[in-house]
């Protein structure tokens, strides 16, 4: 059944976003009569086109939650990667994403795009989301420098330079966390001075080792692997 | 410093392939007396560009070698999926990737094509081994029907009817192991029928858990999480 986050819920009653009337009748091609499932505060309702108009909750559905937050902090890409972080991140599980200005980033000041880039990051990641049937659509924040990361719980950088802690050394040391959050650099890597910043702020150096990756597929990799260890 | 598989080589001099030649003069503009890596027989070389006729071996550089052979099993997906499958399992990784027909692959019959496929698949990988700094590259099979699927080692088929034992089970169960094969599902998942034969062959059906993710993040997931486990 197609899922949609939807806008507002006034009693039984559904609100979707225009785009969404649009995708159900123009795209999906659905008729009177037929089921979606709808998300309203993390909760999800089977409901019915009553008509275009009108969207009727039949009954809420058993959904499956987020166990832990997973934050991913990552320097601005080109547009393509940048697209591909956030689908691919949000099918994985990821709560939040904080793109941030690296020193080395190939894409640098976007300040007066900056809202539009958010508007258009948030629909992928909404659109993600439904695809993927979660109940939550990933926040993403404003775009940060470094100094203006202010997270507790559990923090990792992935290095270049570190060649002894790895990922899983790590992990493996790891208490049970409810919150983990990862700094992902960008080609050619963190600065000496950013990585040394963010130690400073207590984000753990770690090496993801040996494998060559590009940066869009590091955020993949480490969440992938927060899903392996998350199996029951 | 940039690396290239090579084709030949001839006591201490390389011969590279012909495009290989173009990318070093004209999209790298390396200049007479500039350092390459070669690749030849699992062997990486630091070599210098003599004249462009001439490369010539310095030293072998120690490189590091793959540990365990993971084959891959992927049903015929669109172009920009495959190719994005290609690259990001390369630089994961995969030693060897098998495109089978499945039932339900929106890609059919592409006998006609299918050499000129195997040629364009083989040099996505190839670059992206050079890329990401392996000294093999991936070998692509012929496009196989599922019972022609002859291997041996560790089976595993990604499963959308399988709720009880998922891959880490699965994995934690296993002794050490040098090679493994993974099947992967085309979007709608394997029939009933190619599960079953599958599993007759000796497959064994495993959950990935409870997200959905789209085709071409499955074998990303996997191989991330088999890196994982072989970290140290």
């Amino acid at each position: 059944m197609q899922r949609y986050f939807c806008k507002e819920k006034i009693n039984n009653q559904i609100i979707l976003y225009p785009d969404d009337y649009h995708h159900i009748k123009n795209v999906m091609r659905m008729n009177i009569g037929d089921l979606i499932e709808v998300v309203y505060n993390k909760k999800v309702y089977k409901c019915e086109i009553k008509n275009f108009d009108c969207i009727e909750i039949i009954e809420e559905i058993k959904s499956y939650d987020e166990d832990i937050e997973i934050n991913l902090v990552i320097p601005l890409l080109k547009e393509q990667k940048m697209d591909f972080v956030l689908q691919k991140a949000t099918e994985l599980g990821v709560s939040k994403i904080i793109p941030f200005y690296a020193t080395r980033s190939i894409v640098s000041n976007i300040k007066e795009k900056e809202d539009k880039k958010i508007v258009r990051w948030s629909r992928i990641c909404k659109e993600a989301s439904e695809q993927s049937k979660r109940n939550t659509i990933p926040v993403i924040t404003n775009i940060k420098r470094l100094n203006e990361l202010n997270i507790d719980g559990v923090k990792l950088v992935c290095s270049t330079c570190e060649k002894s802690e790895n990922l899983k050394m790590f992990l493996q040391s790891q208490h049970k966390y409810d919150k983990i959050t990862i700094v992902v650099g960008p080609e050619g890597g963190l600065t000496m001075e950013e990585e040394l910043k963010l130690n400073e702020m207590g984000f753990k150096s770690i090496t993801l080792g040996n494998r060559i990756m590009r940066v869009e597929t590091v955020p993949i990799f480490i969440l992938s692997i927060l899903n392996y260890i998350s199996m029951e």
